[in-house]
């Protein structure tokens, strides 16, 4: 190892993580299953000697995806932090790269002081699929009628009981504030971009399955509406494959 | 299956497919391996209830990918052509899609009537590697000198015994006649464009190899018109990792 390993102060590290969510069992660390958390703890307990714990901003389900996943931990000794990259991406698997790490805050914590999250869903509407990205989209062969799609997202935007959506952790709130969602089509892609305080379980792929239904004629457009007023379980508004969402950002 | 099944005349047909090569160990059939030809086999005995054989025009490698590898088999029942690609991709793993199905002459052979081959291989020369590419890309951190590369790719055109960069079948020859080599770059991207009427094993990703090498100063411009000239056993090239091959398209 180049960097070298030095004693220091205690640090706190913030790193922007790029990760190919197809490999894992998500981002929360398991017993028994492969998992981003898992993959860098070991990695940072090959490197600098320590057992360190990782706090990430979002907890990414299996399959979905991160090109700007953040999380933050303690370093008490090891490598100065702007070789700790470098030093991460030789000892981590191809599918998990750190774009950037550097010194924050103490008082900074990658989820707690998220002030948004920012997902993408990647639609593939052609008819026929794409092997290349097959684990990046969902294929869609049927006709979208974006402008519907469109009308109807405008209705997520504000604060609402999202339990229609997604899964609320028992005893705590389902209230979530969205601040906008942004439907782009380039004809044969169209792509979801979601902002939210914070996101329930399974949220953002909820939405999504809610304005495929609206697309496809399934669904009018005030059935999202509906179901944010109604608030309570959730409709079986289908919920979309995890493979086409990707955490692009977070805002502190 | 909407298409149901018919009797009819034996077909040769022609498809074009592809696929993510990282869950496979390469195109040709093994007896206890994934495959591509596997795959398509039991595809098509399921949606045929026949036992069919399928040619590939290129024998691509564990974990290369094709965007336009063409294979022919002959159908003696079953789905009208015009049915069989979509029929095919309801039945087929999400890592291989059929683009095309259509009739051709009996005597195209998707191997033997094949006039070239074009492979692209992707190198991602940026400091930092891609975890949403890494099956696709290979990472190359250091500096390359592009003019340098294509000055030393122009040496590989022409018909010359390429035994340094791949391994001929035995008793085989090593001859192979290259139409061209051509190397574009956006500043982060090197994609690397070779068309040939074949190739031998591993043969594109050894050229690739020996690019870089040049393109970080390892070897000099000559070495490989040296090689070239020279014929014999592989002088130790760097072999380029499979993930950024991808079959483009087949020539007939």
């Amino acid at each position: 190892m180049s960097g070298g390993v030095r004693s220091g102060e205690p640090r706190n590290v913030r790193v922007v993580l790029e990760y190919d969510g197809s490999g894992f069992e998500g981002f929360q660390r398991q017993t028994s299953a492969r998992t981003v958390q898992g993959e860098l703890e070991a990695c940072l307990k090959r490197i600098t000697g320590q057992a360190v714990n990782v706090a990430g901003a979002g907890r990414t389900d299996a399959g979905v995806h991160a090109s700007g996943q953040v999380a933050n931990f303690s370093l008490g000794v090891g490598i100065p932090t702007n070789r700790l990259a470098r030093a991460m991406n030789r000892s981590l698997p191809p599918d998990i790269v750190v774009r950037t790490a550097e010194d924050v805050p103490a008082d900074f914590h990658a989820r707690y002081s998220a002030r948004s999250r920012v997902y993408e869903y990647t639609i593939l509407n052609t008819p026929v699929p794409d092997a290349l990205r097959w684990r990046f989209v969902w294929h869609v062969a049927e006709a979208l009628d974006l402008d519907g799609m469109r009308s109807a997202a405008r209705a997520f935007a504000g604060r609402h009981d999202f339990s229609a959506f997604g899964t609320p952790e028992p005893g705590r709130s389902p209230i979530r504030d969205v601040s906008g969602v942004e439907l782009v089509s380039d004809g044969s892609t169209v792509r979801c971009r979601i902002e939210a305080n914070a996101f329930l379980r399974h949220m953002a792929r909820g939405m999504v399955g809610a304005l495929y239904e609206t697309g496809i004629g399934r669904r009018g457009c005030d059935a999202i509406s509906r179901a944010l007023r109604e608030g309570g379980a959730r409709p079986s508004f289908v919920v979309a494959p995890p493979g086409g969402l990707c955490l692009v950002s977070v805002r502190y």
